[in-house]
């Protein structure tokens, strides 16, 4: 490709918090951006600023159904990712993943287009395994109420792997650990957003347990950053990557391997805002209260030149104050 | 349901193996039965012997599209299911479970059919917990050559799952373990399949590895055996069965829990064909060989009242004579 020529990219999910910061990269780096999202969670809120943008389309398309356009990258990021909303819509949740997946790996193969598939750490499920490393196969039940998430992710994971094997097509996957900040959806269930939004709203904040069980939190241009490292590199270095590591097809966790404990995560909030009235308050853990993940990060530092840069503190200013707007 | 009105079945994947099997015993039960297969691995030799019957019809066609039709039960049989196969076509294969599913469980729900889903005991992967109990969650791994079978069945039990949660749709799955016997493909490159083909054709008969890891063989008539068993039971007591065992959905193993070494099934291929002039062979054990498994059959026999019946010397003699016709 000819430097001066624009490259062009699709996002699928562009709508979406993941997504919509990921255009912002795009554009930011000089990418024509067409977004597509069906706004089952993304919302136009999430690309208002873009849409001035003449570089950047948004198309509202669910991607369970084939899409065509001519792109040099794709990024695949459309799916449900909180257990609020898969579990509210299991089956579109499973299919958003598989028939997604098969779309977007045509697309690919007909276009010549590199794409990358973002992967999940609940492919790893109940990891028996910690930190958890690319080559562990995960602990993954197949019947369960979180099952459409996992194993539709596993399953795609599974496409892609055999697009890559069978057409030679240019795959690219990251498993996404715990990733938070701006354009979260505040009512997503996940404890940073619920967090913020007790917090700003004067009300108890709940912890279950003895809130000393720990999470790993990476924030959100972290997560692009990686992407867009990642998709920079020529296939024969991922190819060769995969060859010295045995990994049958390029999957990288991208995650940032700092664990707090959920009392640490609390107390923070509760320091940068000084003016909430909330107190911390103790529950029950749930029977299926989400095991603690930590990624293992060895590869992505290799492949990519890669480490997560922005601290839980930054990270969660930059949160806590978009929430802060979206109040307002 | 009268008594005296015919009953309807669906079972895809009819000319197969394992489909034509039932077919026949559908038929024999008096049955009106609709075969659908693409005969990719089925053939119509399978099933010459039923396209006489009045009440069986035999549709070409691929389940990876819809099909409609009213049945009152669904058989969803059909997947390659021999690695020398699936490999050949991975993503078909992949579509074949995943997309089949889809439709057979969307067919299911708009008629309101008992649907029967052959899943496999490749969901165990390369297990870590011996014998296989049916709330064991599996060994799988998601970007390798054989994971278009295992993800691709695994994902289909997640689909059946969510039907019967969020539609209520009347699913049973059965995790078959190895299955021989008349009918199986001359060339799938299995294991008994293999050491009849050379003890007729005189043939070194080949071991890999020292011959003593272990195998279980169930007999075919056994299998469906299970299945009728299982779609006869009422719905409420397959419910029952569930929340009394924690199951997150209806999965049964069925398999034969004796197990053989592969240097006994050589011998006793030989005991039955004294006229052979095959001598065995060691090989070395090649990577990918597959890992031992044997079913925890506990559940299978408290809800079906079912156990295996035809021992591996009675099953292996109709084996032979099957293989002995097929090449004159």
């Amino acid at each position: 490709m000819e430097q001066n020529v624009i490259r062009k990219a699709l996002v699928t999910g562009g709508a979406g918090f993941l997504g919509s910061h990921l255009c912002r990269r795009l554009l930011a780096e000089g990418y024509e951006v067409t977004a597509l999202d069906n706004l089952f969670t993304g919302t136009r809120t999430n690309i208002e600023d873009l849409l001035d943008n003449s570089r950047f389309s948004f198309v509202l398309h669910d991607v369970t159904r084939p899409f065509w356009g001519q792109f040099d990258e794709i990024y695949n990021l459309a799916c449900p990712a909180s257990p609020v909303h898969y579990q509210y819509r299991p089956i579109e949740t499973m299919k958003t993943s598989v028939l997604g997946m098969m779309n977007m790996l045509e697309l690919a193969l007909k276009t010549k287009a590199k794409i990358l598939h973002s992967s999940t750490s609940e492919v790893y499920g109940d990891p028996l395994v910690h930190p958890q490393v690319e080559t562990y196969w995960g602990n993954v039940n197949t019947i369960g109420i979180r099952s459409c998430y996992d194993e539709g992710k596993r399953c795609a994971e599974t496409l892609a792997a055999d697009y890559r094997r069978e057409y030679g097509v240019d795959v690219r996957m990251v498993r996404i650990f715990n990733t938070y900040g701006p354009s979260m959806h505040p009512k997503d269930g996940r404890v940073i957003s619920n967090f913020i939004m007790q917090a700003l709203n004067n009300e108890d904040i709940t912890l279950f347990g003895d809130g000393l069980q720990t999470r790993s939190f990476q924030y959100c241009d972290d997560l692009t950053d990686a992407m867009r490292r990642y998709m920079e590199l020529p296939r024969e270095a991922v190819d060769a990557f995969c060859e010295k590591k045995g990994l049958g097809s390029p999957v990288i966790n991208t995650g940032n391997p700092e664990e707090y404990t959920i009392k640490e995560l609390a107390e923070e909030t509760l320091r940068q805002l000084p003016e909430s009235k909330s107190k911390l308050v103790y529950r029950p853990l749930p029977s299926d209260d989400p095991k603690r993940r930590k990624p293992d990060i060895a590869f992505a530092k290799e492949l990519l030149g890669w480490e997560p840069k922005v601290s839980l503190q930054d990270g969660l200013a930059k949160t806590i104050e978009y929430f802060r707007k979206l109040g307002e």
